[in-house]
């Protein structure tokens, strides 16, 4: 970290920010410049309060040289995160096809879509049970209800299941779900992220709307530090000024995150296009640049949904899109599922 | 409502599309245009998923035509919301000054600042106690003992008390608490919305970081729509590329929600810029364009502050802010508090 | 387009905007709502000035339905453009490589660079020769003499030329370039524009940093409203709030604008992301999303580069890059060049 | 500047990189740190160019400490910077408001507007007449004629005039002109920049519609390097997210920009809201926060308007709106005009 005095900046305050850094541990380098004395800080600076610095008379500005973030750091964990789920895995150089339909419906709507998602090959099963909704007069989920259902389907197709969760008061209703996630609207509700940093389940956690690569690192290390270090990385779109698609695809963030952070990468290329059309090409970059997991909207009557029906793929539609995929994971030598 | 017709519609699917809308009570128009046909709905749009139209065979596209927020809206409520506080209202033409630390530290440090605060005139008193923070190594709030502590500052200077929630499970704790904060990055947690809107507490509801003020609308209609109607819209500044500043004060949104729902505005020009000299302006211009309410970051000692140091203002500045504030409110004929 | 009527609106005002709509050839439908009246307009509305109408008493809201874009619009050109450049085109389903220094910088550099792109599989030159910087201080680029290094590289190597423009003025010089590139901050200098309309030569036309699609669509239509038709579309990466890279490379717009237009589209990974590493997993990912052509920055000592040197490639990892392309071109059935 | 070395950076590219550094005279600092290692830069480093140094093999990242502006810098000016207009000035401390229409019509509409902006007690005229505009098909201004109409405006009524140029062949058209402005989409235009920098002529520089302070002073910097210091800095709005306004004023831009530079400063709250009910409460913010100059749309007619009808204000508005600007001038102590 480096600091940035302010040019009529007085001794006396420079000594007490000395004394504030001497009492972190933190020991000090002064350069002399031409037109501005900068101050290099010598230690684990992760422990340091910006906002307090900034507070201090002399500083003019401060500037961040290590990252904020360690657990999720690859500079501290060369080594892949591989996360189990059930009797798979997330991260070893695989490909999971998470599928299914946006929200729970009914024990027909889910068993149907489950089992046309994994005739085409998906190998893990979503649907969500609570749904964050933008308008309060939206369809909510099933809540409960919705997780019984996406268990039978489990039974019934032996896929692994995925759901989100809202509130952590309900955490107890996802004792038997595979891997929880987080949507982008709860990625800084950090009460939640604590709560789950005490489960040891595996969390998919999705990229806020607007939210920096950092800050959803940040966002992981909430998690880890509390112990769980089964945290899945998911990039869903983010908001632009463009207004053709639902949100913008960030790909780029797959092989830079897989330089930065040794976590497993997934992309949601329906949520991050809202277009069905562009689904199967965002898909099949996303695999090419090194996505280890793709989350893919299916439902069985997208006509019928009772949320983001535009964006859902009919199961003809998926499993078309999966003979492209299965050819393209053969392509690259990745192998789909374990 | 209108739903612009693909090129190609088949007739059977536009019959479909119809059979849906007649089933919500919603009755149609159909305009034939030099190159697209099109429909207009007529009836209660606002229980309509636009998401399931989508996904109809016939729709290029859907425009909204009316609001989708109800309750927060002024065409079905003319008259201003006037919110009681203890003793106090927001929202009849008079100014609340919310002032006090970014978060609670100590009883000597709300109990001072608070004093300080009163006697340059402020009406309110806010500090945190459950704090947000980017970083899960960063200082997280004294939590319930802080409350506690803000209490002790009410009895002290008889202030009414503001105070951020993050979490519903903590709700008993806010049971004296004055007006609850719900902080921007749970904007859109929409659980914590429902549970607020079963309290009959005043909300003051932060804007989102990157969220439009139709999405902030949308928020209040949650709290409102479940029985809470004192819901207070505040602008605390949102996510630009300008980097200057830590966040961009959307002003304009003062006079526009004004035009646009009954509810009262408050203005936090401290989180907005994030830069000490800029918040006597902005508190100035808040005013002159029609605030009710401004929250302001004061601290007895913002160099030794665990967080937000550099926003936050000393006493004497805020004393000095305020001779300017009590001046420009004569300016205006408008009273400070009642 | 559909105008949204006040629900105050006055038969007089009314009367007044179906007149001025009449004048331009537009008849109305009118639609009664439970909420809003609506007006729906048929005929030719690419000719009207929204501004006009919001002016209007009546008039509370204005939706469009149909795209402002004509002559680019795929649906009245169901054909893909095919442009010709030299011996080769672009557009025709083959992938055109375009690779080249940020700026020309020398006689040797260019050529040495040019040979070395030539020799790994690129099929045109790039090279800035005015170059477009937001320092004053910064390098800016030969000038004409930069165009006259390009025409030897050329008669080196065959390889066609691409080199930037940013005055009208400076046409006459870009006589004996092959395509000429519109840079992203000029995407709406609309007289450069015009001017290059009224040129027969191929005009590649960067989006601008935060421009959306249907704007980059209008700066192609401001060059072939004048008569060009040969534009191709680039894609660069527009600015969002992440900071890792140097851009978001918007990844999912080459399907989308293949979709929406018929011109051919280019991607540029280089200035999208601004990091050597993600260049190539970008490359890849445009190629199997359907980009006709990719601009790369290869220098031949990127350490001494006058400019962008962090984000060029050197020949030997251009080189080993274009194994992969060539591969994956052929795995999906593509040829490079003509 | 300061660098920050690659934690296995090899001695030898250590010395490469001092060396380039040494070349251009500068010295450099070394910091070692627990996980990084870092170098100090001492001497103009405004000089130097980033993208250069990136390319290096040992450089991680490298931060600016000093602000790339120099002529624009308030630090090397600290005196306010008053610009000649005729025989009135900008930036004395007095207020300056440039009224007119958005685009010059007709001699009528020009005539009959700057006299009730006039008698209204505007203190200088706008109008377009050169015209940028997202669609080809819209109205692209009067050009050469709309300059001369402007010019028997002045005549009329003694009020400079200001008019925007889109292209610098045009510079001598606009030699009878008394301020020159760049539009919002031209900011980064540099070719006009540097033309204009060759002039004496007062240029009202605009913020380009997602451009940083920064970015705006670096635009500044290449008219100001080229010997022209009569520079405006002008704020319309930003792009972001919000949809309710055509744009987002970024206040706070306003007292910001008089910290950081000596530069009068201009806000245009017509572009930057979109909406005329906001510009009488965004001007009196504008005002109180110190803005040397208000630019506002008049037009005698808006709703026959060629162009930004809905922003414009009528005459009897814009003078309603000067009785409370006058009214606060007052207040405030400041007058309007010399």
């Amino acid at each position: 970290m480096i600091i940035i005095l302010k040019k009529d900046a007085q001794a006396e305050s420079v000594r007490r920010l000395e004394d504030i850094l001497k009492s972190k541990g933190i020991s000090t380098n002064h350069i002399q410049g031409a037109n501005q004395n900068i101050i290099g800080l010598v230690g684990d600076t992760s422990i340091i309060d910006m906002d307090n610095l900034y507070a201090q008379d002399c500083v003019e500005d401060i500037r961040r040289v290590q990252e904020p973030y360690k657990k999720a750091n690859r500079k501290f964990h060369p080594d892949d995160t591989v996360i189990p789920v059930r009797d798979t895995v997330i991260g070893n150089g695989s490909l999971q096809i998470i599928a299914g339909p946006c929200s729970v419906e009914s024990e027909e709507q889910i068993i149907t879509t489950a089992i046309a998602c994994k005739n085409a090959g998906a190998t893990m099963l979503r649907g969500g049970a609570f749904k964050p909704r933008t308008s309060p007069y939206s369809f909510q989920g099933m809540g409960a209800d919705g997780i019984k259902l996406l268990i039978k389907a489990r039974e019934e197709t032996g896929l692994p299941i995925v759901t989100e969760i809202m509130n952590s008061a309900d955490l107890d209703l996802f004792a038997d779900v595979d891997v929880i996630q987080v949507g982008a609207r709860n990625m800084q509700n950090f009460e939640l992220l604590k709560a789950l940093g005490k489960s040891s389940k595996p969390i998919l956690l999705k990229r806020g709307l607007s939210s920096t690569l950092e800050e959803l690192l940040m966002s992981a290390e909430y998690i880890m530090a509390e112990g769980n270090m089964n945290v899945i990385l998911c990039e869903r779109g983010i908001r632009t000024f463009e207004t053709m698609t639902r949100n913008t695809f960030d790909l780029s963030m797959i092989p830079l995150m897989k330089e930065k952070s040794h976590l497993p990468i997934c992309a949601d290329p329906s949520h991050a296009t809202g277009i069905y059309s562009l689904i199967e090409p965002m898909s099949l970059a996303a695999v090419i640049s090194g996505a280890d997991a793709l989350e893919i909207e299916v439902h069985n009557d997208p006509k019928s949904a009772l949320s983001d029906g535009g964006q859902q793929l009919t199961p003809q539609r998926f499993a078309d899109m999966m003979v492209k995929i299965k050819d393209l994971a053969k392509y690259l030598g990745r192998t789909l599922g374990k």
